[in-house]
């Protein structure tokens, strides 16, 4: 038979937030190929005679480079193997999904995407944030926060950012710094009320609220690191109201 | 016991796209309160002798007010009853679930938010548009369709909107014509690729992809409703070499 990957979104972090089909082909893979940011906890999904490969990317420092994982799939794939690329979050939100799927496609290999729940909707409605809401906000932009946005041609604009719906930045924490002066310099309200929130969904969550003009100050305090989602937005003031997650397994 | 409310999204249409969680708290459900884009094959996770309340929200056509569900989703949970309230999609991506969790917290009953995989990502992953790319884009935009652009006071800025990375627009079809105006009046290419993906996820799928000034042209020529998510950017372009998705069941 031949082989087959599967591009699977492993979700925000809580193992109970992957999907059943997504657990379904775990359950039937031969190979899991699988990064960093994915709870160890959903491998007990895969058959004890499957292989488990770490291809473990951090932001700035990957164990394998994206070429290598490429390859890693298709090689696998024409062994005949049923490969399952575990993701964390949503396999195309900043999960370089689609660049595995560009190689699949051009080895001929058959390929299925599963998505996930992305952790950029999920962390915060585990925190209490809707990131729209009727009375405040008709639109979201999810941006990825590990890309400097001082750099020469940075792919975002800030001044749309600025002056948009609710944001959220993914792996925002190495350039939170220069996010928040962005943001300001571009016109956005020091006031505008934004969170930080680490290891989301999971019994590590942590999370400071605070205006964007004291952000940095205050997630310094707390000593939050990545893995951590930005929001910006007035829903974020909901928050006090409606957090509902006390952290837990 | 004490009631209980869990706002569960079902996912973007696909079955298999409910989370875990989802599928076990509807396993345990005394009330299962659904809308009219939640999949009904979902309702064979819930009980047999389990309650199924539709609620029929369409756009611009509730069967019952949001402040209606708020109440009886109050009742059920004061009667002691588990309640499930399942929404396509994610229940706080417009889903008005912010306001459902306002009312359950102020009339005390307790509540949790189970994310569900969102249609805005979903649905253009199974018509193989990844919503960001390395190449070509680092951030995307999810907005509501069904508020007319046109009038006044609008909550989306669309100078910023037509500025930015990929856009998507749910619900986007009532209005679709002001909506590729409104971008291409601020700015945005009539040459940007887009596409709008009807009943997206499930063996209905039907999609049409044009530039955005002939968008509106052969969405009509192919008959295209609601419901159906509207995709612009230049990630639409690789759904011509990643579409993957065949129909099916």
């Amino acid at each position: 038979m031949g082989g087959k990957v599967y591009l699977v979104g492993g979700g925000p972090g809580d193992p109970g937030l992957i999907t059943l089909k997504g657990a379904e082909v775990l359950a039937k893979a031969d190979v899991v190929v699988y990064d960093r940011l994915v709870n160890p906890a959903l491998l007990n999904h895969a058959r004890p005679e499957a292989s488990l490969v770490f291809v473990g990317k951090e932001p700035g420092k990957h164990a394998l480079s994206q070429e290598e994982i490429n390859s890693l799939l298709v090689r696998y794939a024409q062994e005949g193997k049923v490969v399952v690329r575990l993701k964390g979050g949503d396999p195309f939100v900043f999960g370089r999904g689609g660049e595995e799927a560009e190689a699949l496609k051009e080895a001929g290999i058959p390929f299925e995407v599963v998505p996930g729940v992305t952790a950029a909707i999920a962390i915060p409605a585990y925190a209490g944030i809707p990131l729209t809401h009727r009375d405040y906000v008709a639109s979201f932009t999810v941006a990825t926060g590990s890309e400097d946005p001082g750099k020469e041609g940075s792919n975002l604009n800030w001044e749309s950012l600025a002056h948009n719906g609710t944001l959220v930045f993914l792996m925002g924490m190495a350039h939170l710094g220069t996010i928040v002066q962005k943001l300001q310099e571009k016109g956005m309200p020091g006031d505008t009320p934004a969170a930080v929130i680490q290891w989301g969904t999971t019994g590590r969550q942590q999370q400071v609220m605070a205006p964007l003009k004291d952000l940095v100050q205050e997630v310094e305090k707390a000593g939050l690191t990545n893995p951590a989602v930005v929001v910006v937005g007035e829903v974020v003031k909901l928050s006090r109201e409606l957090a509902w997650f006390a952290g837990g397994p």
